[in-house]
């Protein structure tokens, strides 16, 4: 890798990659390794996949390494620590926050509340603990730049806004891999089939996630502790392209779009350069004129019940986002075992819902109790259809 | 008319509104007449129409009056003054230019060099003068703000965007009345059927332009000066639905847009409350999926010559462009009089910008000299062809 001498007057920002070897860590040192002038990897952290790691850490030479599997080595250079210590380094000046579940929530907080700007890919911790992830940014002065490329565009239509001018946010959504499909075919499809969606190439829990359209409940949810906007105010489009990545009317009438061709590697520099934009030379240039047609449509709530329970939960509030998530991940992982169908993911989610009580969402340990709960409830509902 | 209590802590802004009984002013003064605790009218400036002005002194009640028209009565309440000296008047704080042709040149010059923003709605000055006119603005303080959905599109896509992030500019272009028509068929059309343009209610003359997209090759001009930009970064985009009103390309590959349905009193709104955005009851709200698709092709440059020819006096640049606008309007006349055919317009632009000889546009006497010289050569090749 060569080192080409900074910008003027200024150091190259040192980066946490939080869950690096996974599908959004993998492309954020993708982006950064393009921008040594301005970029340095100063820490990586990971789960269970040593090998990739061991590989990170000898590309990218970090100061700190954080690693959930026990007896990591980081060779001589650097220190291992826990992901929340990690983020407290003072030369660790933003974070990417790419990992999965809740292990990143700890670290995400710690970076926030010390005024941090986090890049937060975890839609899952959001929609949790989006009430505390909010009020601890509010209080420490961090702020948040979504990574997700709806939530990229939302963020970038904001730019140069006053909150008040908001309308509504209009997320889109591309449908996934059964948009086509007859609705009544959908109690035959297969986890293979489900995998493959038409336009993102994405991780396993997010491309189920898409075909039955609760990914975009979950960001409906998000949209609402990202953007600070009541959840009446949030809508869904179809837009089968994957091209505008998402919408906001304003009180006016006027209503900006972000676009692009659908790669990952946009938003997430756009989250790591803010508020410059960097030239990235690989990122494909989006001509409409080639393109042709853009199509939208309203969503069909009765083809995809998982986003109508999705909106419902977040409607419902307090701990019930962290029901929908905890059932959802088992329902994904019982879909995807064959354990059960591609619309009994929906039924394990209703189930979870409709026996929840509800909790405060202002205490991370019920949110967290709730998912726990959730999860649990999901399985045995699953093993009962066994 | 009533008049709730100013906004708190806020008297109204002072606006001037040039040109008042035009297309632009008239709406203008539609918009500003919803939002009385926010905006006065201090002042309205027209040309010969005086019975609508009448009626617009009696209804706003304006401390002054502009008349191109000799010896018209402002009322006992207003000062008969000349647009200069209207603009200059400390309690105009936001001037509408909404004049055709060179008339208001002189009075947003004024403003913008006693450091008033202007929202600028005449394209044909900013493309003859634009260099005077933006020196100015830096000079004075003043700034510009668009009036044109397309350019209103692009700078609600700037705002809070660096000037170096941007890589180019789209206008986008409906294609006007004859987008459908086969090109052997363009020599016979009538000015009737030129008049009717299929997405927009706008004057004759624009009109016209729109079907020959002369329209569209002026607005590349006129971006280029309101936002600083090489005419090489300027490009233009066929789409036939008027609903993305333009698009900027930034340098990270990210895109955005600006949509809303077409109606001209929404970019009007927009110039005359930026940083705010005020909500306007009677706007029309854009719900796309209703729309369902938004279509998008390159420009035929073949079948609309006068594109080319616009974007060529651009690119040649110092008294090309008021050749450009001269030659154009004079061109417009003699279609619409029934002097020359649809396609001859485009013959007689290229005449006058092939025997013209680049004169220097820091110098206003220069623009308005070539400008003349241009409807001259225009007229006697209009008449040669009688």
């Amino acid at each position: 890798m060569s080192h080409p001498p900074p910008a003027a007057g200024r150091a190259p920002l040192g980066v946490a990659v939080l869950g690096s070897t996974g599908s959004i860590g993998t492309r954020a040192l993708d982006v950064l390794a393009q921008h040594p002038d301005r970029f340095r990897v100063v820490a990586l952290a990971a789960g269970r996949n040593v090998a990739l790691l061991a590989e990170q850490v000898a590309r990218f030479a970090p100061s700190f390494v954080g690693c959930e599997a026990a007896g990591f080595d980081p060779g001589d250079g650097a220190r291992l620590l826990p992901m929340e210590e990690i983020v407290a380094r003072p030369d660790v000046e933003l974070v990417v926050a790419g990992t999965v579940g809740v292990a990143g929530l700890g670290a995400t907080l710690c970076a926030l509340r010390l005024g941090k700007p986090v890049a937060l890919a975890n839609k899952e911790v959001l929609v949790m603990a989006g009430r505390v992830i909010g009020e601890t940014a509010r209080a420490g002065g961090g702020s948040l730049r979504p990574v997700d490329s709806e939530h990229s565009a939302i963020w970038q239509c904001l730019w140069g806004e006053r909150a008040e001018s908001v309308g509504k946010i209009i997320l889109t959504a591309s449908g996934g891999a059964f948009r086509d499909l007859p609705a009544e075919d959908l109690t035959r499809v297969t986890p293979a089939q489900a995998l493959h969606h038409p336009t993102w190439q994405m991780g396993r829990k997010i491309t189920v996630d898409s075909a039955t359209l609760m990914n975009k409940g979950l960001e409906t949810i998000e949209a609402r502790w990202l953007f600070d906007v009541p959840l009446e105010r949030v809508e869904v489009l179809m837009h089968r392209e994957s091209i505008v990545h998402s919408l906001v009317e304003f009180r006016d009438g006027s209503v900006k779009a972000q676009l692009g061709e659908p790669d990952m590697r946009l938003p997430i520099l756009c989250a790591l350069a803010y508020p410059e934009r960097l030239a990235h030379p690989e990122t494909p240039r989006l001509d409409l004129g080639r393109v042709g047609a853009l199509h939208f449509a309203p969503p069909e709530m009765g083809r995809f019940p998982c986003l109508a329970l999705a909106m419902e939960a977040g409607r419902r509030g307090g701990t019930f986002p962290a029901v929908l998530v905890g059932a959802g991940e088992a329902a994904v992982e019982g879909f995807l075992a064959g354990e059960i169908g591609f619309t009994e993911m929906a039924c394990v989610v209703e189930d979870a819902l409709g026996a929840h009580e509800r909790g405060d969402d202002s205490e991370i340990e019920a949110v967290l109790a709730a998912d726990t709960w959730a999860r649990r409830r999901a399985r045995s509902w699953i093993e009962s259809r066994r």
